[in-house]
This record gives C-alpha cells, structure tokens and sequence, in this order.
C-alpha cells in the first residue's frame, strides 16, 4: 500500500497516517490478518518520527483496525472492524453536523451533498473491485 | 442564541464556538446584519479567554461568515455567506472522505450515511422553520 504524507497541511502527520489506513481498509487493499510494516521501519521509509507512526497504530489499535503483536507484529484485525453501533452513529453524526451546517450556509442543497457523499462511497467501491 | 460549551471534549473550544456560530446561521437564528456580542462581552459571559473569542471570530470572517467593524462592531454577513464554489466542494470531500472510509470499514451502507445526512438536513431546517 502507497502511503503519501502532505507534510504542508494543518492536518497532523499521525491524523493522515492513520486515515490513510483505514482507507486501505475501505478500498480493501488492506485485507483482515495482513501484516503492516513495524513502527520503525515504516517510521524509517517515510522519513518521519517513530513517535508518530507509534501514536498513529495505538490509535489504529483502541479503534479495534489494527492488532500488534509482540511476536507477529502490526496486522489489520483478522476478525475485520467492528460494526457500526450506536456509539458509532453519535460520533458520526456530530462529525457531519458542523459539515452540513456549513454547506447550508453556503447554499448546498440535501441533494448536492447526498451526491457527493455517494461519488466518494462508489471512488472507494470501484477500488476495491479492481 | 444560546451558546453551551463542553470544556472536557478533545475540540478545542474556538471550534466550538465557531461551529455553534456556524450552526446558528445555518438554522436561520442568526440572519444577515444580526450582530453578536463583542470579543470582551462575549468571554466574560462564557467565562472563556478573550484571545479564544477573538480566534473564533476571525476565522469566522475569514471564511465570510461574519464582518468586525470598528464602530458597529461584530455582525453576522449581512450579505449572507458566499454560495459553495468548487473550493469548497473540494474541502468538503476531503473531509468526507474519512468519515466514509470509516463508515465503510464498520459496513454501513451508502443508503443508510445518506440518511443520517438527511436527519441532520431536517433537523437545521425545522429549527429555521420554527
């Protein structure tokens, strides 16, 4: 999996690590049980710090993506991530109010927003079928 | 407009406070020409420090939400905010994306994001409406 970092955004180093993880997981380049790279040596290949990558995979690890091992090391949880639960739904939909709000702001129809979300749902399906 | 705070969450409190400005328009509680308190007023009523208001409120003009005027003070646009360019989809779907990447790890499905989308587009415009 391709990793690329923008190191020129407000957007912490360990936040887009993390992302772009699980939209390897989303886009299914990133299969149940796979193993990653260790903390040091992708830490190394990126040319970032290690406490980065670590502060990245214990978050990845709490939020039930991701196991490490002492003795396998990193892999994406074998049993795939837990499914959406109430808990799941509460956070979700108070990431997207402050999201919607603007948009109605700034004149964006239910529809228009709709649309986009469903570009960017079929961007990581097609994805994943290839 | 009430404005309530949570000071125990990770959001830093001039995002708050910015996103309950922003959610104010959005419900149509704040209008076009409605002016909010001072910088000084507002701190000392939310018991918040003076520089926290004063990000909130220059980011909020910033991005065309509201104009500070020395005399007149501190209004809500009263042209209204710019309409949605293709700068701002492109941010939108950047911050979409990992709320859908996310949502598809956790196997919830297009139709059912897109509803939670409409629940919350409902729940701004019954507010505006009442």
């Amino acid at each position: 999996m391709f990793i690329s970092l923008d190191l020129e955004t407000e957007e912490p180093i360990y936040t887009q690590l993390k992302q772009q993880i699980i939209e390897g997981i989303a886009k299914k380049e990133l299969k149940p049980g796979e193993g990653l790279p260790s903390v040091r040596s992708l830490a190394a290949d990126l040319g970032i710090n290690l406490h980065t990558v670590n502060k990245a995979y214990q978050q990845l690890k709490q939020e039930g993506f991701i196991q490490i091992h002492r003795q396998k090391g990193v892999v994406i949880h074998p049993d795939g991530v837990q499914k959406a639960d109430e808990s799941y739904y509460t956070t979700l939909s108070a990431k997207l109010r402050p999201l919607i709000a603007e948009s109605i702001c700034r004149d964006v129809s239910l529809d228009e927003f709709q649309k986009l979300c469903l570009q960017i749902y079929k961007d990581f399906e097609k994805r994943s079928e290839s």
